[in-house]
């Protein structure tokens, strides 16, 4: 991590006409611009021709490390130095029926490495790790640091949600980037990714890196561009970071929502759930778990042996959750029946992960809440068979009036080929970034 | 001009994102995004945001068309059809001893085509036309439309500022642009320049743009470009529209400041005058004459027989100044001298200007005062023999702790060669758009 030094007096006008003419920034120039933004000094409506320059003119590494580091610079920094154990995370850039994040922290706390999850509600079509975790009676996200740091030395995984002392300047350059149209920047992603994880202390870190139809990334080489950023940022300031390439051009699993979500992690953790959920959860634990340098240990036997499910009761119970309560039912079901016979061949995870946003499961705007219990239940992978009339997906909501639009989501977002017509999966993990 | 149709919904993230991503906007996309910015839906940030990204990814002429026109649609139009005379207006992009408007102004009111002026103040280093008529004792800017009809039908020509009434949208995206390093795009300058003078509604227009380091463009094809951009967009609206591509790497005159510039219009108004002057103010008012179907008359005759004179008395007259009164002298004088006898080869328009600017005679931000005094004489032009010692720059201000700086300006802003070194005058007029 670079040295910070006062921020030497710029004018915001410079520094944005500096990136619109392609030069680079230089260190006091991002330093100032970050701080001054923070502080209010540089107005929204400077940062976010600055924030459009980057996206369209791009950053180089040095210049992404320091904005990284300026970031962190206008908050606080947490510190596990004081645990018995290693730390390690893991971030997600989101995809649909992306609930890893559930099993994952009990079982790398089971293998003994102690996982510091930040995580934040959901926004548009992906859903948020806290939305599903609040759909468990009683649970709660807020946590103190000092009950945070207890927990991770007593149960050895938390979920909860990120303080504001962490990088302030990104929350607000997030909220601003949002409604400016500048949040697909792959220096302003990866920073404000990173500046998150590297300022809340983690010893290691795994990135999974989504690509697909239902990803923020579309195609390889941009989430390679993006994880090879970020992988870049944690290195250069010390944490063990590697990224795997994950496909999300399939939803996850066989549920997307939130409670739907919470009970297929727990399948998992009960050593069954869909192979492609459990595939995914044992590689990230096994990176993880390297990067704590703990690769001696297995997280599949963790899984079989009921260790995992003892970490997650113990992690939910100690944020006031009943890991035992029924979860919370939709009120209303709308079953789609395959309308032919044959081998699905492909299921879009954006036409899923907007009909479970439109069921209610996510939301449209900051504040808005979100339905325990809806969400998209499908009852087929690609490469399965289906017969005409079978049920193909079962759609929950407490609204019977959000089955029509959602019923439009899922239009086109399925393909049956008859019955014979040869599949080939594509494999889940696409690549490795260290 | 395009009928404007009710603005349609869209939203602001949308056009953004069009932009950013190097779309073209639809009509209906423009009409609503100038208007729900002139109303305030669309926030600043997300105009700068937008600002940025067309400044970077640019705009087909048909966007610029469309944009130009909502812009007069976000205010009101002026008419001049009731005038006895045609109207003919000139704007220039800004250069340093650029008083042409004043000579010219009155000189084709005498031709018989009414000249509505509509002008700004000055900022930063080019001076505004306003600026150098407030020198003038008594003279007021400031006119209601039924007075700035009933002068141009009584004296043919005024020079007053622009009311607020005219292209509203235009007057806060300039604002926006001043702010966050977007003033540089093309599409945005030539639909601002364009809006008002449509808007205005002359019937013919000439269009001096200016090139060299002392203006705004700084390479003959940027300014040509911007030429083009805008006689098409005057001639798609019915304005009779050609552009002079005029140099501007070397000063106008010799004079710039406030009352100095006004003394020098004076002198071309009596028959003399500096060569150049006095030859651009002819070639803008040939240009005026012919829009305006009058290339019947001579301008120089009426130089020469006192009538441009008359005219200039008159306007002055009309807005309560006093032709006849003596300008404001400076109460601080600084005279530099040539360093060494030879050629004068070089002479920077963008150190005068700045060199004036410092001495008082420009504002730094919006609602500075301007000194009436404070300027620059130079006492030489490239081509002309100088002996060491004698008066290169006369240096005026009120203030005298004002002479470091405006010195520093001027420190590498000429050079002399030894006596005897050929020089080959650059063409004043460098290109004619039409």
């Amino acid at each position: 991590m670079p040295e910070h030094t006062p921020a030497a007096a710029h004018d915001a006008v410079e520094v944005i006409i500096a990136k619109r003419d392609r030069s680079e920034l230089s260190d006091s120039q991002i330093d100032w611009v970050v701080d001054a933004y923070t502080r209010g000094v540089v107005a929204d409506e400077q940062m976010s021709s600055l924030a459009m320059a980057i996206l369209l003119n791009g950053m180089n590494r040095r210049e992404i490390a320091r904005w990284t580091s300026a970031m962190i610079a206008s908050g606080e920094r947490m510190d596990f130095s004081s645990l018995s154990r290693p730390t390690a995370d893991k971030h997600s850039t989101g995809g649909v029926g992306d609930k890893i994040t559930l099993p994952l922290a009990p079982l790398v706390a089971a293998c003994g490495v102690a996982v510091p999850q930040l995580s934040g509600r959901g926004l548009g079509h992906t859903g948020g790790t806290l939305d599903k975790l609040e759909s468990i009676p009683g649970w709660r996200a807020d946590l103190s640091n000092e009950a945070m740091l207890a927990q991770l030395e007593s149960v050895g995984a938390v979920i909860c949600a990120a303080g504001t002392g962490l990088a302030p300047a990104d929350k607000k350059l997030y909220a601003l980037r949002d409604v400016t149209g500048t949040v697909e920047a792959i220096p302003l992603i990866a920073s404000s990714i990173m500046s998150k994880k590297i300022a809340e202390g983690t010893g290691s870190l795994v990135l999974d890196v989504k690509v697909g139809t239902g990803a923020f990334m579309k195609d390889v080489a941009r989430a390679r561009e993006l994880a090879e950023t970020m992988v870049g940022l944690g290195t250069d300031a010390g944490v063990h970071t590697v990224a795997l390439l994950t496909d999300m051009s399939t939803p996850l699993g066989l549920t997307a929502g939130n409670g739907v979500e919470v009970a297929e992690s727990v399948e998992v953790l009960a050593g069954g759930g869909p192979a492609d959920v459990v595939e995914l959860t044992l590689a990230l634990a096994r990176e993880m778990l390297a990067g704590a340098g703990r690769d001696d240990v297995d997280p599949a036997g963790k899984l079989a042996d009921g260790s995992a499910m003892d970490a997650w009761k113990a992690m939910i119970r100690a944020q006031a959750g009943d890991p035992d309560a029924p979860l919370p039912q939709a009120r209303e079901t709308h079953v789609v029946d395959a309308p032919s016979t044959g081998v699905l061949t492909r299921l879009d995870a954006m036409a899923v992960g907007l009909a479970a946003w439109r069921l209610g499961a996510g939301r449209a705007k900051q504040g808005d809440t979100v339905q325990a219990g809806a969400g998209v239940v499908w009852h087929a992978r690609p490469g399965d068979a289906v017969t005409e009339g079978q049920p193909l997906f079962t759609l929950l909501t407490d609204e019977e009036a959000r089955f029509e639009r959602a019923l439009a989501s899922l239009d086109g977002g399925y393909d049956i080929a008859p019955a014979g017509t040869p599949y080939t999966p594509q494999p889940l993990i696409i690549d490795r970034v260290s």
